[in-house]
């Protein structure tokens, strides 16, 4: 098993980033334009939707301010039983943000490129919070020929 | 031992990406303008200094196009022994660059900075081949109050 990991620090309240990761609003804002359901509630389901496919996730942790936790429950093979786990510190002026993708079965190629993508994504939030202005899907940066 | 692992796509021939990783000016270009030593002699001492400190590399493998790995000699105690290895390879317009930085000895909150950071550098990289246009320290995007 390998993980892919992060760290964002973001000038803001930690209540800010944590509504940025449970509501859908939020979350249209930095990852993906198209996401759709319920990332507020314990069990709820989240589908974020991509040019080439997405990604289901089920929500199985919510401690306010503190840890959002996601599973994979649907997209392509490699992602399929991985969790996305999120830590939320406040830190001064600062939220800390400790981001891992966790469970992934082989350190493939496109670990390598989502590990990049994440990193990309993570900066589209600490934008959206501290200037109101994020980069989702469809207008992420472009790290490689395939996306 | 984690590893933090990244891929990007440069539209360039290879032998563009191979010379920002294995001359002096190539790679003050894109991670950090006080870059100094032979990054193209195998043996060879890279010293790569930024405001809080430093990393010294040896070079331990080149082959030219293809591959470059470094051997963390000097610097912050988590990055000691560790290796930089760059692997290269043609893909139509695109150079694929997949990053890995080996051999942490455990998943701290540093390293979860420097993977997100090694993907700030491997943008500006990109953008350096791309554009002419890189941004190396101290024109670095920041991430969090660390750097």
């Amino acid at each position: 098993m390998v993980d892919i990991l992060h760290k964002v620090g973001i000038k803001s309240p930690v209540d800010e980033v944590y509504a940025a990761l449970t509501t859908t609003e939020g979350l249209a804002g930095w990852w993906t334009a198209d996401t759709e359901g319920d990332g507020g509630e314990l069990g709820g389901l989240l589908e974020f939707r991509f040019a080439a496919g997405g990604f289901d996730m089920r929500v199985r942790e919510l401690d306010p301010g503190k840890r959002v936790l996601w599973e994979v429950v649907g997209g392509p093979d490699e992602w399929i039983g991985t969790q996305v786990d999120w830590s939320l510190e406040q830190a001064g002026d600062y939220t800390t943000v400790l981001f891992a993708h966790r469970g992934w079965k082989e350190p493939v190629d496109f670990m390598h490129h989502c590990s990049t993508k994440w990193a990309v994504y993570l900066l589209s939030l600490k934008s959206l919070i501290e200037t109101e202005k994020g980069a989702p899907h469809p207008h992420d940066v472009k790290i490689d020929s395939w996306d």
